[in-house]
């Protein structure tokens, strides 16, 4: 199957193409490049990231939205953002359990990219496999990621819409980064939120995007995704934002951001750490060893 | 004060010079990669990663750290490293305010760096500084950095002991994340442990150690940093892993990771997103225009 084939056969329902097309991005096969110049522009696919701390129950609402994409006859895609380590170069999670009941429902594509020590956060090739998946038309596309700071500021550089979950718990240090999260969220998922402290938090929650983003239209929706409470009034308040994020001047913006990593990742991308340490060993058996001259000799 | 007398003026005391050097390091200032090279080895100074997810508490608990240090008439400078934002370019956020009773205190230096557009979610000079705070003679030199994900392996990349804060909650996102957090946690903080399932949490945290890393020497402490509870215990556990980490093995990994992120930070110096974005928006106006084309001829 090559790029050619990919192309001509993209549907929502072609697994087959999808799967193939995201591996020819991945490694770099003949023709990946020719492949992503030729995708059709579609207005139509949302791209919805959603991000948040670990515990906040991104996976759990995850589940749940795609239960109620699916009530409504829509197709979904879920790429599944795993953070790896620097060390070991592998993957830290596989697909996640709690999806794996929609592994074979025709509207229903998940793939877990894990990301393979690129500098950032996200998969070298996210922004690429994203916009090669909503070129398939899918309705929605969902990048799901755990964490908070960089790779959270990546996932909001590349989707239509960003939701931030939180949890009544997260008080502390989501008062220190507010005006950071105001930026990136469209939309504020409080999850857990049959947990004492819920009401408390979504309130402070609201005074905060009053005072920091008082022009800015962030919605708060209380959910419970264990309990399936709140996720349609979560999907309206996504798609309410859709509209917003089609303006030019943000579509500059989010291009910039996107091109941004990808020239990143290109830059990065010769740069072994096995080789490194390799040198430094070498260089380290010299008594007059300094660290930051061999650095500097280091390209 | 120009490098020489950075230089000659370091010590734990002389907040005064350490400020200077900071700066100077930050700035790129004339002399700025001389002081690098010429910093004094040392191998008396515990350098220490504080990292986990927001709410888990990692400040209270540097704090109570602090406290603990102070009692034992040890000198100790804080690196307070906040993720900011990509669209920005801004600090998120200012000094913490739980840790600013001691800001005059002569045992203590505390200074928060902002990422300030760096890919990664550290600071881009956030090694430097370390080493050069290291220099300076400090007993202990904790790095506190909220996220997990990046930031924290970025941590642990230029850290002696990592210390990764949980709260009992944080169940789902751990189960899933766990092998990646084996790899960089020398010791894990149960904090918060006053909380119901706090037990249970620790057992399943030992369990997945004893499973996961079982030839790794990790210490599972539980703690309470509000109350200061379990503080003196947490940083035996740290001193003692201390050790583990002087191995020439560990070094030149641990060197390799500092270099692969020092020369990353160089490489990324002069992409300015502002810049992109004003070429991606005179592209725009080309009704052929299509992004995997321009970003191709972009360097």
């Amino acid at each position: 199957m090559n790029w050619q084939d990919i192309l001509a056969g993209l549907a929502p329902n072609n697994t087959r193409a999808i799967a193939r097309g995201i591996s020819l991005i991945e490694n770099e096969q003949e023709g990946y490049a020719l492949l992503l110049e030729a995708l059709p522009s579609n207005d139509k696919t949302l791209v919805l990231g959603i991000t948040g701390p670990p515990g906040a129950g991104k996976s759990s609402l995850t589940d749940a939205l795609i239960a109620e994409l699916v009530k409504q006859q829509q197709s979904v895609a879920v790429l599944c953002v795993d953070p790896s380590s620097p060390f070991h170069r592998g993957a830290l999670l596989g697909d996640r359990i709690r999806m794996s009941q929609w592994y074979n429902h025709p509207n229903v594509y998940i793939r877990s990219l894990a990301t393979r020590g690129a500098l950032g956060g996200l998969h070298p090739k996210t922004i690429e496999i994203a916009d090669f998946v909503k070129a398939a038309g899918f309705d929605c596309v969902i990048i799901e990621t755990v964490g908070v700071g960089q790779t959270e500021l990546e996932i909001a550089g590349l989707a239509d819409v960003t939701t931030v979950v939180l949890v009544p718990e997260a008080g502390d240090d989501v008062q220190a980064m507010k005006s950071g999260l105001m930026e990136i969220a469209q939309v504020f998922a409080v999850n857990k939120s049959d947990r004492p402290g819920a009401d408390l938090f979504a309130n402070h929650l609201r005074a905060s995007v009053n005072e920091l983003a008082a022009g800015k239209d962030i919605a708060i929706v209380k959910t419970s995704a264990i309990n399936r409470e709140g996720i349609a009034a979560l999907w309206t308040a996504i798609r309410e934002r859709q509209q917003n994020h089609t303006a030019q001047q943000h579509k500059s913006a989010l291009l910039a951001e996107k091109a941004w990593q990808i020239i990143g990742q290109r830059r990065m991308k010769n740069l072994d750490i096995d080789r490194l340490r390799k040198e430094i060993e070498v260089a380290m058996q010299d008594p007059g060893f300094n660290f930051y001259k061999l650095v500097a000799s280091l390209q």
